[in-house]
């Protein structure tokens, strides 16, 4: 997820109506965080090693400007003397999540002095070629991935502390009078993903491998102890990128237990109201981030648990995790107006990086976790605790068509400074508001009209593709996917990115393109759509 | 020790007459490392926290033109939001030899980036004050103690992986967009030098009792797992100075477990033909610097085993390292001239900083080794086998009689480019080849000569007062030790130094004074001469 937080939903919510009383949870919490403690996956560790020495090459053709060629010297790297060639950039061949180790094997003489050398890390070339400093972007300087280390001990299996995510590393000599060679440099890569589970058709086209294969690099490098928004930035767990990537994960690593460990993880960090909070750390001790509410993420935990049941019926955990789903839809319908709508205003309502009027995407939101949770109850056997919930939904979206619908332009439009938007009619139809045949009118006015914010992230982007399949726009939908994410393989990528605007390499929300991470949960999804519409986009 | 090696020896010593064959101590060696490694000392761990926050004032009557004032905020500190700081500079009260500790407490939020921190730490104001870069010394950058830190965790302990020889500390924020305060900042020094055994006479002057604390401060920062010449820089263990740090320890910690490992550590490590190496490392494994044979520091080994024998009485130790020695002194004895003068060409010969000529204190520290060998081989039995020293000694001292002794200007005086030092003088008397008498006169008239080369480093000043003792210059010794380690006391030493010059406190043979060590083993002994002769010193 992103950093620039709104933290407006804390007020917000603290005077919404709650159906428990104080701290609901406190007789639960403790035991949820030992279940989840429980649900702590096994990191798989592999040895990856250079599969080359390379040169950056300036290329206005290239991503961002930057590639890397590759030379020769990998063969003979382990016994040329470091101390001559001072600095050295090998390639990965793929992205990696993990420690770097190496040893200094000295070459004739004795180590006589400590070395110091910086290593800078990249999962796109750029970051090893544009310069950090003076530091311009808007998130912490601490993102970039460049480590000084000095070393007393040659000779010896050495480790950098910090965790790295990258495909390219640079090494600099900075400092140490003798004869050496860096050996057995490697990245110790960690993952808890585990084997692929399942194979696309044979026949199944080359770009839709390649996304494939790409969706799956992202998702199992996001894989560690919870569901990492991304390996590099920002190294957390945010329910919108849970609820992605456990639907990614269905038709490939199928883990799981990592999903159950999340759910978990986000029930036992409730506050005393039992609202979730949107992003968890799990150092020292799990802790969410407090007072950060995401109103739409809150939401979606429902599906998260849904998915999870389905995945796996475990029904113990459906229906234990159950009373989480219902303080977050309690909130939702506070919020239902005399007319139908719902109110959204002092909630951080995210739907994607760009800028636009939240209100009727909010609408569908809401719509699509009272559905999901309502599925979720009949599967449980809660269905009788559901019926008011059964028959709100009818009401909200009679408002919202006769708030939000214009039928002479086929959109769903709000009232703020940009009415239009892509987001709205994706979400009318998530929602139920407009109709499969309403639903595809809408969005292609939408894509079609300039003065409409389209998507601005592959967060929604995924919502853009599920909206089209609802609306039986099949051919578009694997359109968008072979223009959108294919447009990044094209570009080079080994995992999908946080950011990406066709035609502006450089775009950053954080001002500095170097700080984006390349390696992001929330692009992952397209495995999901080719495996479950194998018809569709593995022909 | 010092570092520009003057590597001449190796094949002077390749052809030296050697009494043993190949290999000669192929069936001890790996009995003797498992002795060293049986009397590994215990490292005691000490939490030393900072006094006082301080801020750096230029004045050019401070030693090197920088002093520290303390200011307030050590009392908040933990509280303080370091992210409006930025910067701090903490002042540890005394020298520090140990790895830094601390943790990040965070402030209201949660952590949401990666701190990314630099610590640079300084035995004196100087380190902390001096632009590094661009590198000017001649030895590696990497000595200096500046480290980048980047951290994921608050609130959690963490530790700087390198081991750090400090009183000052500057922290400076480079990254990291939160609140957190620096909780718990200190360090886990380390010594195995245990308790002081002994006490100074309670009317013993200030200035005695201050520099017999400095000397006792720098050998305690020195005792590791090893004696290391100086734990910022070399941080190894020398035979000069394993010598002198069992001189000053004999009547003060009284480790002598820690002088058994060094000399078995020592001999483990003597090259093929029985030569010792003259310094070694510990890690990964101890090795030696192959090919770094000091021919004077080889000749000091007999003179740390007669030490070590007469403070412990285990004649079994000095019995079993015997035949190191008796090595040692045969490569001397292969260097006699007919004239009984002995052919110092072509060996490192190391007596101090000064450029002079080696070639007449070599004549004496043969002599001296002879001298002490013998003792040695008398207190263990072993009399009968060094009757062929016995005799060769006068004829050495006779030889360099006639060849160096000038009567006119009471001067041993060389050939060479610098015929005249007080280096000569002070070790034809410690060698017996002046009389006390004549040492006095050869002395006085070497300080008094303009054209003599004085001494140019605490290690050489050790001489000169042992010089000085031996020729009864009771009051000159005194007022040597108060004006030299005193004038380092004076300018604020906590520790002594590598390289003191009177009056030119930029002094460094490395081009760059913050490379300089500030606690320095060889700097140590007044605490030796203090003790042993408290009639002159502590009076």
């Amino acid at each position: 997820m992103f950093k620039k937080l709104f933290l407006l939903t804390v007020a917000a919510l603290m005077t919404a109506t709650v159906v428990y009383a104080q701290d609901v949870f406190s007789s639960q919490r403790e035991r949820w965080a030992r279940i989840a403690a429980e649900s702590m996956p096994r990191l798989d560790t592999t040895e990856v090693f250079p599969v080359s020495v390379v040169e950056a090459v300036a290329d206005t053709a290239a991503f961002q400007g930057w590639r890397y060629e590759a030379v020769p010297g990998l063969d003979t790297l382990s016994e040329a003397n470091f101390r001559s060639m001072r600095t050295i950039t090998l390639d990965f061949g793929r992205h990696v999540t993990g420690y770097l180790h190496f040893s200094l094997k000295t070459l004739g003489d004795v180590m006589d002095c400590p070395v110091r050398l910086k290593f800078t890390c990249g999962e796109v070339p750029a970051e090893l070629n544009v310069p950090f400093d003076p530091w311009k972007g808007s998130l912490s300087r601490a993102w970039m991935q460049d480590e000084t280390f000095t070393t007393h001990t040659a000779d010896r299996d050495l480790c950098l502390p910090r965790r790295m995510a990258f495909r390219y590393l640079k090494v600099e000599l900075l400092g140490g009078n003798f004869d050496f060679a860096l050996d057995s440099l490697r990245c110790l890569a960690t993952t808890s993903a585990g084997e692929i589970k399942t194979a696309l058709n044979a026949d199944c086209p080359q770009i839709i491998k390649d996304i494939n294969r790409v969706s799956l690099a992202t998702l199992a490098e996001c894989m560690q102890t919870v569901y990492e928004d991304g390996p590099k930035r920002d190294r957390r767990l945010w329910i919108g990128d849970l609820y992605l990537e456990a639907l990614a994960g269905r038709y490939s690593f199928q883990n799981h237990l990592l999903t159950k460990r999340c759910l978990y993880l986000f029930a036992s960090l409730t506050d005393d109201n039992g609202r979730l909070l949107a992003d968890l750390y799990e150092k020292p001790e799990p802790h969410p981030q407090w007072g950060t509410y995401c109103f739409t993420y809150s939401l979606l935990y429902a599906s998260v648990l849904l998915e999870y049941l389905n995945d796996t019926g475990d029904i113990d955990t459906a229906r234990d995790l159950w009373p989480v789903v219902e303080v977050q839809i309690a909130d939702a319908i506070s919020r239902v107006r005399d007319d139908g709508t719902l109110n959204g205003s002092r909630a951080w309502l995210f739907f994607d990086h760009a800028v636009m009027d939240t209100e009727v995407p909010f609408q569908g939101a809401v719509l699509f976790a009272l559905s999901q949770s309502c599925e979720l109850a009949e599967r449980i056997g809660y269905a009788d605790r559901v019926q008011s919930w059964r028959k709100l939904m009818p009401k909200i979206r009679k408002g919202a068509r006769k708030r939000y619908y214009d039928s002479r332009s086929h959109l769903m439009l709000s009232a703020g400074d940009s009415p239009a938007s892509v987001h709205a009619q994706v979400w009318a139809v998530i929602g139920g508001i407009l109709s499969p045949k309403e639903g595809r009118l809408a969005i292609e006015a939408a894509l079609a009209r300039p003065d409409a914010v389209q998507m601005g992230s592959p967060y929604a982007m995924h919502y853009l593709l599920e909206a089209m399949i609802r609306c039986g726009m099949w051919q578009q939908a694997r359109d968008t996917m072979v223009d959108y994410w294919g447009g990044m393989v094209a570009r080079g990528a080994d995992t999908f990115w946080e950011v990406y605007e066709p035609g502006n390499d450089l775009r950053s929300p954080y001002s500095f393109h170097p700080l984006n991470s390349y390696c992001h949960a929330w692009s992952c999804t397209p495995t999901y759509f080719i495996y479950k519409y194998p018809e569709v986009f593995q022909k």
